[in-house]
């Protein structure tokens, strides 16, 4: 059983108040990719012993890449998530997006540095994610969302950072009845300061079946390779010295 | 035409600023409830001298008063919106408020008082809103968002208070590229400080047909006259001295 007091560096996860609490019910955002497939393992089990009801939570929400949502709907059942909604929402109506719009081609091969931010970035989707997390999680007075951003190996997002997390943490305490006069929902980010190398190890102690697992935000029968998702998934698994079981084009 | 600087307690609305851009995109959260109205008439023309293209934002959320949805689409049309979009998300999905949960009952004559929040409280219903609309709002380039929340003569939600949306508004300046990188999206709040019997005034004052709104949480044929929705305004129309065109039980 994994404890997370071996990854240094996940240093959120305070295992002490979380295993105080017997079967605590937590939120977790899972889009069938790399990083929030071993987010739900790790709320699963690992440091948790089992101690959490994960009540998953993945969006239908225009994606080209929609083929991620048969990775998360397997992986809900491998961690034997107790609910897993799947919320049905379309962010084509206005697009933005090369993911939610199919006249931006996404882009191949590009120059990964944070501080280009891609056309795939999604207007706000972070923040929709989160409303949605935290409106279920107060419904079911859960007391913790967990999201799998990261912001070492990632496209540059402006969502995925922590300064982000911070305030939307801030808005949570004040947007709720639980917020403001009850227990805060806790917004977690356990592998916001991981690497893709880290992450996929962390998945491999975990036992995520990584061949359920989708990144390629085409969304084709073979992953392209080439897309800044494919790209990172690619170098994590090269650098932690793990095949990727995914077939690539 | 109404001039805002006529209605000394709408602070939030910089006259000078406003008419400063010729035809400034603003996305305006449009329920089809008396409020929403109101701010949808009063950000097309009144002070703004029909400056503003107007990005009316609706949601099908599974409320058991969809009804207000009809008057929505109409008050779109009045006030010649550029766009109008209505989005579907399914909030019945955990429930939790007497207005998505059918087995939870709409209270009657309940005692209005701030300090209590009803059961028709939504879980983070304004901040998926102003989520949806903040991503509307980047990807056509719109510099405002207008919420019609009020926190005089409502019904004690938290997510309608000023320090909500200000939490809301730091929140959207990290959330998004624009608010990074560009001019960040204001949310604005012109009626956050009227009494019901002042949006009334300002509603007659602006053309507002009010026999095109519905606030009624029941959205039965009549309405019910007798929940907090219906209360509100009614004691509203009275003290402002109009009669209310709608047809009650």
């Amino acid at each position: 059983m994994l404890l997370l007091s071996s990854y240094p560096r996940i240093n959120t996860c305070n295992v002490k108040n979380i295993t105080r609490k017997k079967f605590k019910k937590v939120v977790v955002l899972l889009s069938g990719g790399l990083d929030s497939s071993c987010l739900a393992y790790l709320t699963s089990k690992g440091c948790y012993h089992n101690k959490n009801k994960v009540f998953a939570l993945t969006f239908d929400y225009g994606q080209r890449h929609k083929k991620e949502l048969k990775g998360a709907i397997k992986i809900a059942k491998k961690i034997k998530a107790k609910e897993h909604k799947i919320v049905k929402i379309d962010l084509t109506l206005w697009g933005g997006s090369a993911l939610t719009d199919r006249k931006i081609p996404v882009p191949q091969n590009r120059r990964l540095t944070a501080s280009s931010i891609p056309v795939t970035y999604v207007p706000a989707r972070n923040t929709i994610f989160l409303s949605f997390a935290l409106s279920y999680a107060e419904a079911i007075g859960a007391s913790e969302i967990y999201i799998g951003v990261n912001s070492v190996d990632y496209s540059g997002y402006i969502d995925c950072r922590k300064t982000f997390i911070d305030k939307f943490q801030k808005l949570a305490n004040l947007a709720t009845i639980t917020g403001v006069y009850g227990d805060k929902i806790k917004i977690k980010t356990p592998l916001i300061n991981l690497s893709k190398k880290e992450i996929v190890k962390l998945g491999l102690k975990l036992g995520v079946d990584f061949s359920l697992t989708w990144s390629c935000y085409k969304g084709e029968k073979l992953a392209c390779g080439v897309c800044d998702s494919c790209r990172l998934r690619l170098r994590g698994f090269k650098e932690a010295g793990i095949e990727d079981p995914l077939p690539y084009r």
